[in-house]
């Protein structure tokens, strides 16, 4: 391990330390509701459920509940990480179905392993244990909330489906599906931390704000280790976005600055999806011609300043400082 | 029109025509909140309620609604009538997906135009749409019973594809089926109708009962009719469930009151899948036999007459006379 490398473990661990006791209660009760008596339902869900992940976005609910002076110990945060994680997961298990993803953090997708049929059911089963668990809760707001970034998601996922193969994306329409797809659920996990200790508005407005950066940053820098990533280290396999033809920063900027022949070999590849083993080299040595894999990091470091910043009305403590270090994380794991 | 069809189309009109102030407002709300600057979402979702139907379901809500005296012209009924329609149509979006189907009431279905990943996605817009308003219409008894039929529904979803191909499928299996893909929905449309009156809990109880019973009824008649109906008057491919291996009552009956022969033709046309085509021809002759399509349609009729019972404790009035007539329609729709 490197110098680096330490220090985003240590970003990473300051924030699993500190919340270490209440995402123990997390993963209980995600392992409590995604029970049924219908056998595959657990079955499939903890396949994914196993595969763990950092789990980044109960991770936001709590830090940003205890950061607004929610007690360590208490019930209602964990119930709502769960139903966060919960939607996060039901939306994962359909974009694998929608992108026929064979891989998912390093192992079998379960579309791949249980088909896309149980995939595309199971997941609607933990959209409404989702809603299920906020109605336990109570707080209409919190429904609000949830159920609002839940359309928005679909709608940023329905989007990308319609500018994907489509060389002629703007950046207006890709900063709209990536708000949609991650940023609009990192800003509701965020959001309802404060709304639980009904904070004032501009509490709940500075915790949406961080959230809502952190993920355009996050998905980012996902977009930008798709073409430069180590495939071992991802967990992912490299060059998904380039065969599935998405028009993400890093190629939406090589196509704007490429010339004709760049561009032709962008219609080709992306466009009709005639593509050669080679492509991938090829479209990483012209991504690194126009330096827009830099400037792709360059932004989410952007979005990421943005993001510590809307903390800046918080006082110093313990959970700021390690939703400070998550964003660091966040921008620079795996590089 | 000979005269039972009349009958029949009597027993919908009077409902239709009790509620068709309500039930057009229900048809502008749906149009309102399918609506989204995603152009696909709307185009997809207004392919699919074009196709129509005859929303039962949210009339099912509306006819509660007001024999629970909830006033004609009100609002909320409306709105919640209209969650239950969006859930209802997230669901066959995705049911089309999962059963590969080509053909909804007669058109080409959403994803054999579409494909099927605007299906899955757009399925999740219109779920959280529902969600959206009801959280709008306030009330969390509401929200709670409906999360718990959406969840209710995905596990119904589940295990018919668990049963599917299988024909040691037992009776109980299939009934937990037909419960939750479709009885649930009927059950929770009817129920929430009291909730918004706040009526007691026997009337509550009493308009589950109602729904519940409807629902299995009605999904009995189909699976009869999936191979009895002329297909011009069904409006979808007769024989899908045979073709698809899905283990339904006529077919249970039939399998387990067969010889070893007949039961060799169950196995090697459900469970190996291995059909030509003429057998078909040959699993409706093997059904005649036995008797199990005239079964299935008086155990149809014997949870229509429990439905009607369930109404019972209600005084007379236009809107329970036309809850009455809707399950003679039901029942008899189509035959």
């Amino acid at each position: 391990m490197d110098g680096a490398q330490a220090n985003r473990e240590d970003a990473l661990s300051a924030i699993v330390v500190l919340l270490r006791d209440d995402m123990e209660a997390v993963n209980r009760l995600i392992v409590r509701h995604m029970d049924s008596p219908v056998a595959l339902i657990p079955q499939l869900a903890a396949h994914i459920v196993a595969a763990g992940g950092k789990r980044l976005r109960p991770l936001l609910t709590l830090a940003a509940a205890r950061l607004c002076g929610y007690p360590a110990g208490g019930e209602r945060h964990v119930a709502l990480a769960t139903c966060v994680e919960f939607i996060h997961t039901a939306t994962l298990l359909h974009d694998d179905v929608v992108d026929e993803s064979a891989l998912r953090r390093g192992r079998a997708s379960a579309n791949a392993l249980f088909g896309n049929k149980p995939s595309v059911l199971v997941g609607d089963f933990l959209f409404a244990r989702a809603f299920e668990l906020m109605v336990g809760d109570g707080s209409l707001e919190v429904l609000r909330i949830l159920s609002a970034a839940s359309a928005t998601i679909a709608e940023g996922e329905v989007l990308q489906l319609m500018t994907q193969n489509d060389t002629s994306t703007t950046e207006a329409q890709y900063l709209e599906v990536i708000h949609g797809k991650t940023a609009a659920l990192f800003a509701a996990a965020t959001r309802v931390g404060a709304v639980l200790q009904e904070r004032p508005a501009a509490e709940e407005e500075a915790l949406d704000t961080y959230g809502r950066t952190l993920g355009v940053a996050f998905q980012l820098v996902d977009d930008a280790l798709d073409y430069a990533a180590d495939e071992a280290v991802l967990g992912k396999t490299v060059g998904d976005d380039f065969r599935e033809g998405k028009i993400t920063l890093p190629v939406l900027l090589a196509f704007e600055r490429g010339d004709e022949a760049e561009r032709g070999f962008w219609r080709r590849t992306l466009e009709e999806r005639d593509q050669t083993d080679e492509d991938l080299a090829e479209a990483q040595r012209l991504i690194a011609r126009h330096g827009t894999l830099a400037e792709t990091f360059a932004r989410a470091r952007d979005y990421g300043r943005q993001a510590k910043e809307a903390l800046g009305g918080f006082p110093d403590s313990a959970e700021k400082r390690a939703m400070i270090g998550l964003v660091d994380y966040c921008i620079e794991r795996a590089r």
